[in-house]
C-alpha cells in the first residue's frame, strides 16, 4: 500500500514546526508509521544544501536560488520521501515545493511570470507530490510575536526580509490555495496550539477512516 | 552588437583551461574584448557552489547534482555571460551544460534516459546557448599523465573515479558532438599546446573574419 504524503506550508511564524510534530505524534499514537521531515533538508546533502541556501550568506540570482532549492528537493524526494510512502508510511513534511514557489516567486521576485513558470516545469521534474497541504495562515503582527518569542534560535535569511515581502510570500500562499483547491487546506492558525492542531486531525480523520483514529 | 559564446569541453587531462586561457590572450591581442571564465563558477555565488559541488564531500543523488550545476550556471549566465555579450563581447569559457551532460548523465548516470532527458529540459530553461564548442580529445593515457603531472593541485571528486567512468564521459561527449554537429568542433589535443592552438583558432577565424586577426 502507498501511503500519505502531507505537508505543511505557511509563512514564518505560523506554527508549522509545530503542528507538523504534534500532528507527527498523534499519528503515531494512533499506530501509523510516520516519516516526519523538513525542508529545505531531510537528507545530508539536502541539510547541506539548506545550510548553504539559508546561512550561507551566498548572493543567487532568484533563478538559481530556485534550482539549489529544488536541487535539495530532489535528494529528499529520492531518497527518503518516496521510499516511506513506497513502503506505506505517513511522510509529514514541514515545507515543500509550495514555499519554493511563495518565498522565491511571490516574495523575492514579485511574482514574475518567467519565473513562476520556471517553478512549474521545475515541480513537474519532482516525482512526488502532497496528497494533503495545511496552509497555516496568521495575521502578521501574531507571526511577528511568535517570531520574536523564539529569540535563542538563528534568524535565516527569510525571517530577516521586511513586511512586505513577507505580505507577498502570504499572497502565494493564497494563490496557490486557490490554484490546488483539492490539495490545500487553509487552516486558522492564530489560535493556541492544540485548537489548530483540532481543526488539523478534523480534516485529516476522512483520509484515516478505518485505519486507526 | 552582441557577441561570442565560446566553449571549452572535454574530460580530466585534455588541456581544457590552457588552451580557454591561450585563446583569451590571442583574441585580447587581436583587439577583441574578451571574458574568460569557467563552469561550475564564474560569478562568486556560483564558485561557491563549484566549492560544495567538487570539494564538499556531500552525497548527492544524480538528479540533485544535475539541479545544483544548473543552478550555478543559471547564476553565471544571468550574472556574466549575458550581460558581457550584449556588450559585445568574446566569452571564452572552461566548461558549460555539455559537461553536465557527459559528466552526470552520462557518467555517473550511465545514460540513463530520464536523467538525459531532465538535463535537456534544464538546458532549455538556461537562457544562454554556446555558439561554438571545442570538444578536445585525448587518448586516456596521455589524460592520466597529465593529471599526474598537474601533482600539487587538490583532486576534485570527478579526477578522483575510475577510469570507467572517464571513458563513459569520452562517449558522452562523442554523442554531443554528434547530436550537435553545426556548434561542435572534435579537436585532438594530444600534441603540445601551440599546435592544438593553432587548431583551434583555424576553426575560429572564419567566425571572426573582418573583426581583426
Amino acid at each position: 500500500m502507498r501511503g500519505l504524503f502531507i505537508t505543511f506550508e505557511g509563512g514564518e511564524g505560523a506554527g508549522k514546526s509545530t503542528q507538523a510534530r504534534l500532528l507527527a505524534e498523534h499519528l503515531r499514537a494512533c499506530g501509523h508509521d510516520v516519516d516526519l521531515t523538513r525542508e529545505p533538508g531531510g537528507t545530508p546533502g539536502a541539510e547541506a544544501l539548506r545550510d548553504f541556501l539559508l546561512f550561507g550568506g551566498h548572493d543567487l540570482c532568484a533563478r538559481a536560488e530556485v534550482l539549489t532549492h529544488f536541487a535539495a528537493r530532489a535528494d529528499h524526494v529520492e531518497r527518503r520521501i518516496l521510499p516511506a510512502l513506497e513502503r506505506g508510511r505517513i511522510v509529514v513534511c514541514d515545507r515543500f515545493a509550495d514555499s519554493t514557489e511563495a518565498y522565491q516567486g511571490y516574495g523575492l521576485s514579485h511574482g514574475n511570470a518567467g519565473l513562476l513558470g520556471m517553478i512549474g516545469q521545475l515541480r513537474a521534474l519532482i516525482p512526488a507530490s502532497p496528497d494533503l497541504t495545511f496552509m497555516l495562515q496568521v495575521p502578521p503582527d501574531i507571526a511577528h510575536a511568535r517570531l520574536q518569542q523564539r529569540g535563542s534560535t538563528r534568524a535565516d535569511r527569510y525571517e530577516a526580509e521586511d513586511a512586505a515581502f513577507h505580505a507577498r510570500v502570504a499572497a502565494g500562499f493564497e494563490a496557490i490555495a486557490r490554484r490546488d483547491g483539492a490539495r490545500c487546506h487553509r487552516i486558522d492558525a492564530s489560535g493556541e496550539a492544540q485548537g489548530v492542531q483540532q481543526a488539523i486531525r478534523a480534516v485529516l480523520a476522512p483520509r484515516l477512516a478505518g485505519q486507526g483514529c
